[in-house]
C-alpha cells in the first residue's frame, strides 16, 4: 500500500466496527460502515480536538447521537491516537471493557456524552453549542476568543423520529446556535425496514422551519460532497446546520448493504470475508498498516492546537486575571471560595426568620441567595417561570448576548430542556438547573435517568409537588412521580417540609457533584419548624429527627416528609395528649439518609421501635421499606381529584385523625 | 335582544368561562375566551354529534388539546345540551362536580379524552383519526358509509411546542388522515409571556413537511374566516388540515386581552365588569338569555343525525348482518363468544408443550393465538417489531387500505404510540397493543399513566426487561421501571416467569376492560415450569405457590418474578439439600395479586414467615412490602454494565451461592 486514499482510511472504520461487533456476537456494523466517509473528512479535516487531553477546554465537541454506532467512535478514538488501545477494540462490549455497548461519558476517553436512547445526544449537542455561545460572549476580548468551538453530532433517522429532536432543533434555532453542525445519516433504513413506510417527512423543510441552515443532497460517501457541505456549515454565522447525508447502511458488504439486516446484529464470518473482497481489504482483523494509522494520526496536531490555546489563554490571564481564574475555577467544576460559609449564614438567617411560604417561594428565595455566588449557574423552566418560581432579579436570557445571559426560556420542552442541562453540565463551565411541575417530569423521564447515569451534576426543580396543588386535578397531580424519581439510582431527591429544609436542599445539590439531584416543591403554603443548631445540621442527613417527647422514650415513630411533616407534627401533639409517647422524623430525602453510617440510621430509627407510621402524599409502597410489615402507611393509592387542597387532603385522609386511628390499630 | 349574533353566541362561552373561574378562584379564562369564535362556528356549522347521546358511535370527536382550557368545552357541552347543567358549571372544579380542572373522559358527557399533559390530546386524536379509517376501510360498503365521521382537535403554542406534536403530526401526514382537523390557536402568548423569545417555529410550513394541508393567516375572531378554513379542510381527501388561526388570548377583558395574564387565572371582578361593558353582555354570571340558547341548541339536529344513522345502520344490518354484529360487538368492547374457552384451551397446550423460550417469543406466539379470534386487535412497535416480536402471520400495515389492516409501524415515536394507542381504545372498535424495550417505556412515561387515568384498555407491550438484555448496556437496561410502572395507580403489571404465565398474561390484558396492562418480557430464554391444573388456573391470582417442600411445612419463602423464578428454583432444590425447607412464590403480577382478598394472599404468603427473599433484577426496594424489615431482598441498586448476560447476572449477584447466603443471614 502506498499513500491511502481517503476511502482506505475508511475502510479502517469499517473493518474495524465489523470485526468488533463480530468479535462481541454483538453489535451495531452497519451505521459505522454508513457514516465512515463522513466521519473521516470530519475528523481528518475539520475537528479540533487534542488527542492526548480529551479535556482540553476549548475542543470541539463531537457528539454521537446515533449511539449504537458506538464502533464508529471507538475507531475514531483509536486511530487519532486516544488512550483506547486496540485490545480495547478487541473487547467491545466486554464487562469492565473501555468500549461498551453504547457510548458512555466518564468512562472511554474523547466520549462527551452518553448515548443511545434515541433523539437525546442530539439535545445534549444543543447544550454543548449554548454553553460555548454563553461563556464566548462572557470570557471572550477583543483578539481573545479564548472560547471558539463548535459542536458536531451524528444522528440518524431514528433521533430524526423522536419527539425531542424536535424541542431541541426548535431551540438551536431560535438561539441561532451557528457552531452547532449536525449530519443526519439518511440511509433510509430503520431496523423494521424501509422507512418509506412510517418516516416521510420532508426533513430538510422541517428543520429550515426551525431557522436552521439546511444542505441537501450530500452524497455521504463522496469526501468532495461532504467537504462543501462542511465549508457551507462553517460559514453560516447564526444559524444551526443540518447536512443532509445520502448514505448506505452497511456500505461495503456485498449481501448486507442497504438493508436493515446490516443494523444491528454480526454480519458473520462468510460476509466479513466477502466484505474484505470487496473493498480490497486484506488485512486480518484488528490489524491496521501503518500507512492508514498515519493517515489518522492526530495527536501531533492536536498538541500544536493546545499549545497555542494555551499561550492564548496565558496571554489573556495576563490582561484579564479575574476572568482567567473565574473560567478556571468553572471549567473545573468548583465551587467559589466561601460558597460553604455563605450558605451557612444563609441557612442560618432562613431558619432565624422562620417563614411559612410554599417551598416554591423558598426555593426562588434561594436562588436569590445563591446566584449571585454562582455566576455558572444557568436556569429555566418549561414555560411555568412564575409557577416554579424560577427567575430571580438577575435573570437575563441566553437568547441575549448579554455577558451575564443566565435565564432560559425553554418553552413547553421538558425533555429536551433536561437533556440540555445534561449537555451544559458536561460541557463544563456551568450548574445548570431545569424547572416543571413534578407530575411533568414524566415528559423529561429518560433524560433524568440519563442525568443520573451520565452522570450529570444538573439539578431540576418539580413544584406543585401533590395533591396539595389543587383544582388541576388528576392529570397535574403527582402521585407515583417521588418514588420513582428516588427509584433512579445516583438522583437524589429531596422533598424539604419549610423553607429551611428548602435552603438546605439547595445547598446540598449545589454541592453534590457525583450527580443530579430533584428538588421538589409545594404550591401551598408550609409551617416553619423549629429547629436547635444541631437538627438545623442534621437537615443535610436527609433524615433526622425533629421531635421527640420530653420524657427520654417515646413508643411510636411518625416520618413524614414535604408538606406532611407538619401533619405529623400536629398528630404528634394529639397523639401525646392520649398518652403516646411519639418521635417525629424529617425525611427530606431518603437517598441521602440510605447513604448515612448505620449509626445514624439506628439513631434515627431505632430498631427496636417497629410502631411507625410514614405519612406522604405519594405512593404508600414506597415506604414499606422503613416502616416494614409491622408499620403503617398514609399515602395514595389512586389519582388524586380536581378541588381545593384542603378538601382534597381531608378527602384522601390526610388528617390529624386519621394518623391518630392509624397509631391505634397497630396496637 | 333579538337574533343573537355569531360573536353573542361566543361571547356566551367568553362569560361562562370568566364567571366559572371566577367561582372557583382558580382555572384559564384566556383560551376559552380568545378561541370562542372558533368553537362556536366549529360546533355550530359542522360539528356531527348528538348531545342527548355522547356515545352514538359514528358522531364526530372533539378533542381540546390544550386542556387546561377546559370551560371551553363545559361551556360548549351545557350549551348545545349535553347532560351537564349550568349548576356544574357553576361548580367548576369541586369535590365531585362534573367539570373538573381538565376534561376527563369517563367523567362528563361529551369529554373524549382526558387532556392537560400537553400535546396528548393532539396524539389521541391521530388515534381516532387512525381508528376511523381502519373502521371505515373495514366495514364500509358501497352505500353504507356507516363509519364516517372527522376528529377535530384544538390545540395551542404548547401542543405544538412539545415533542409529541412532532411525533404524533409525522404519523398522521404518513397515514394521510384526511379526516383529521386540527385548529391551532395562535395567541403569540404562553404562560412566561410572548412566545417570541421561545418558540420561532414556521409550523405552517412545518406541517406541509409532514404532508398535511395547511390553512395559513386565518383570523380567528371572524366567522367567514374560519368557515372558509374549515370548508377547505372538508374538501382534502388524503392530508389532514392544520388551520392556523390568529387569535387574541382573553379576547374582550378589555386589561388582559392578549396577555399572559389571562391564561391562568381569575381575571378579576372588576375586570369581569369591564368586560361586560366591552363585550356588551349585560347578563348576570351564568345566566344565558333564551334567545342565545336558542343558538346553540343541537339535541333535536342531534337526534335527526343521529336516527338517520340508525337507519343506514338497520339497513346495513339487513344486508350485511355478520359485520354489523361485528362492529356492534367491538364498539361495546366485548369480547367474541368462545374467547374465554379458546384462550384456556391456548393456555393448556402451552402448558403442555413446556417449551423453554425467551418470555418475548412466547408473548409473539400468543399474539399469533389470540389475534385471529380478536380482529379488533391493532397494535405496533416503535421499531423494533423483530426484537419486541410483534409481527404475527396476518399483519397487514394500516398504512395500506386492506380491510383487515392491523399493524402499525409507528417508529421511533414512543410517546406519540402510547398517546395514539389511548386514542384507539376511546374511540371504540379497537383493541390496542404498542411495544418497545422496557428501559424506553420511560418516553412514553406520561401516556402511560393517562392510560390508567383515563383509564383506557390498552395494552403495552415491553421486551428486553432487565440486566438480562446483556451487551447492550445501561442505558438500554431498566432497572427502576418495574417498580415505577407498578406505582402508576390503576396500571397492571405483569413480568412472567415463563411461556406459560406469558400466555395467561397475555389474556389477563386481553379480559382486562377497567384499565392498561404493561406485558413486561424477556430478550433470553426462560426455563418452563411444571404446574399442576391448580396452579396454572392460579397464575391469573398474581401470585401464587409454585412450588412447596414435600412436608407440609416450610421456613422460607423465596418469592421472584420472571427471569429470576429459575434462580428462585434452583437456589430452593439448594437449600433444600442443606435443610431448609423452602416455599416459592411466582408473583408475575404484585397489581393483581394485592387485589386478591386477604385470605388468599395470606395463604400464599403466611404472615407467620417472616422469612422471607425477594429476587428480582430490578429496584430491590420495591419488595420491601413483601418482605418487611425482616426478610431480604436480591436486586438492582444501581445502573446495570455492558456484557454479555450472564456475566452480568453472576456480576450483580443474582446467583444461587448469593440467595442461600441471604437465606443464612436470616439466621
Amino acid at each position: 500500500m502506498t499513500t491511502p486514499s481517503r476511502r482506505d482510511l475508511a475502510n479502517a472504520i469499517r473493518f474495524l466496527a465489523a470485526d468488533a461487533v463480530e468479535a462481541a456476537k454483538s453489535g451495531h456494523p452497519g451505521m459505522p460502515m454508513g457514516m465512515a466517509d463522513i466521519a473521516e473528512v470530519l475528523w481528518n479535516d475539520y475537528l479540533s480536538h487534542s488527542p492526548k487531553n480529551p479535556k482540553w477546554f476549548n475542543r470541539d465537541r463531537f457528539v454521537l447521537s446515533n449511539g449504537h454506532g458506538s464502533m464508529l467512535q471507538y475507531a475514531l478514538l483509536h486511530l487519532s491516537g486516544y488512550d483506547l488501545p486496540i485490545e480495547e477494540l478487541k473487547n467491545f462490549r466486554q464487562m469492565h471493557s473501555l468500549t461498551a455497548g453504547h457510548p458512555e461519558a466518564n468512562h472511554t476517553p474523547g466520549v462527551e456524552t452518553t448515548t443511545g436512547p434515541l433523539g437525546q445526544g442530539f439535545a445534549n449537542a444543543v447544550g454543548f453549542a449554548l454553553a460555548e455561545k454563553l461563556l464566548a460572549q462572557r470570557f471572550n476580548r477583543p483578539e481573545f476568543e479564548i472560547v471558539d468551538h463548535r459542536t458536531w453530532v451524528f444522528m440518524g433517522d431514528g433521533c430524526l423520529m423522536e419527539g425531542i429532536s424536535h424541542e431541541a432543533a426548535s431551540l438551536a434555532g431560535t438561539w441561532k446556535l451557528g457552531k452547532l453542525v449536525a449530519f443526519w445519516d439518511d440511509n433510509g433504513i430503520s431496523i423494521d425496514g424501509k422507512v418509506e413506510g412510517w418516516f416521510t417527512d420532508d426533513t430538510a423543510a422541517r428543520f429550515e422551519a426551525y431557522g436552521w441552515q439546511v444542505v441537501r443532497g450530500v452524497d455521504g460517501h463522496d469526501p468532495d460532497s461532504i467537504k462543501a457541505a462542511i465549508d457551507a456549515a462553517l460559514a453560516s454565522a447564526d444559524r444551526p446546520t443540518l447536512i443532509c447525508c445520502r448514505t448506505t447502511i452497511g456500505f461495503g458488504s456485498p449481501n448486507k448493504a442497504g438493508k436493515e439486516s446490516s443494523h444491528g446484529a454480526p454480519l458473520g464470518k462468510d460476509e466479513i470475508v466477502a466484505m474484505r473482497a470487496e473493498l480490497g481489504w486484506p488485512h486480518p482483523a484488528f490489524e491496521i498498516p501503518e500507512a492508514i494509522r498515519d493517515g489518522w494520526r492526530a495527536v501531533n496536531a492536536g498538541t500544536v492546537r493546545e499549545d497555542a490555546w494555551n499561550r492564548l489563554f496565558d496571554a489573556y490571564a495576563r490582561q484579564f486575571p479575574e476572568q482567567a481564574a473565574e473560567l478556571t475555577r468553572r471549567s473545573h467544576g468548583e465551587l467559589p471560595e466561601g460558597f460553604a460559609a455563605a450558605a451557612d449564614a444563609y441557612i442560618a438567617k432562613v431558619a432565624a426568620d422562620g417563614q411559612t411560604i410554599a417551598s416554591r417561594k423558598a426555593s426562588q428565595l434561594a436562588i436569590e441567595a445563591f446566584a449571585p455566588l454562582l455566576p455558572e449557574l444557568v436556569g429555566g423552566s418549561a414555560d411555568l417561570a412564575h409557577s416554579n418560581l424560577t427567575l430571580w432579579k438577575a435573570s437575563t436570557s441566553v437568547a441575549s448576548s448579554d455577558p451575564d445571559a443566565n435565564y432560559v426560556f425553554y418553552g413547553v420542552r421538558e425533555f429536551a430542556m433536561t437533556a440540555i442541562s445534561n449537555g451544559l453540565a458536561l460541557h463544563g463551565g456551568f450548574l445548570p438547573f431545569d424547572a416543571t411541575f413534578l407530575v411533568f417530569s414524566d415528559y423529561a423521564r429518560n433524560a433524568v435517568r440519563m442525568s443520573a447515569l451520565i452522570p450529570a451534576h444538573t439539578i431540576h426543580v418539580y413544584t406543585h409537588d401533590s395533591i396539595g396543588l389543587g383544582e388541576d386535578g388528576p392529570t397535574h397531580q403527582p402521585v407515583e412521580h417521588l418514588a420513582s424519581l428516588r427509584y433512579i439510582p445516583n438522583n437524589d431527591v429531596w422533598r424539604p417540609c419549610d423553607a429551611v429544609e428548602s435552603a438546605v436542599a439547595w445547598r446540598a445539590a449545589i454541592e453534590r457533584r457525583e450527580g443530579p439531584s430533584c428538588l421538589v416543591f409545594s404550591r401551598q403554603n408550609l409551617q416553619h419548624q423549629a429547629r436547635t443548631a444541631q437538627q438545623l445540621a442534621d437537615i443535610a442527613r436527609g433524615g433526622y429527627v425533629l421531635s421527640d417527647p420530653p420524657e427520654a422514650t417515646f413508643d411510636l415513630i411518625l416520618i413524614a416528609t414535604g408538606s406532611e411533616v407538619e401533619l405529623a407534627m400536629q398528630a404528634a401533639r394529639t397523639l401525646e395528649q392520649q398518652g403516646t409517647k411519639v418521635r417525629v422524623v424529617s425525611m427530606p430525602s431518603t437517598d441521602v439518609f440510605d447513604r448515612q453510617p448505620p449509626e445514624w440510621r439506628e439513631g434515627v430509627l431505632p430498631s427496636w421501635c417497629r410502631r411507625r407510621i410514614a405519612i406522604e402524599a405519594g405512593t404508600a409502597d414506597f415506604w414499606r421499606k422503613y416502616v416494614g410489615l409491622d408499620g403503617a402507611v398514609i399515602g395514595m393509592d389512586s389519582f388524586g381529584a380536581s378541588a381545593p387542597a384542603d378538601t382534597l387532603f381531608a378527602h384522601f385522609g390526610f388528617t390529624v385523625e386519621r394518623v391518630v386511628e392509624a397509631a391505634r390499630a397497630l396496637g
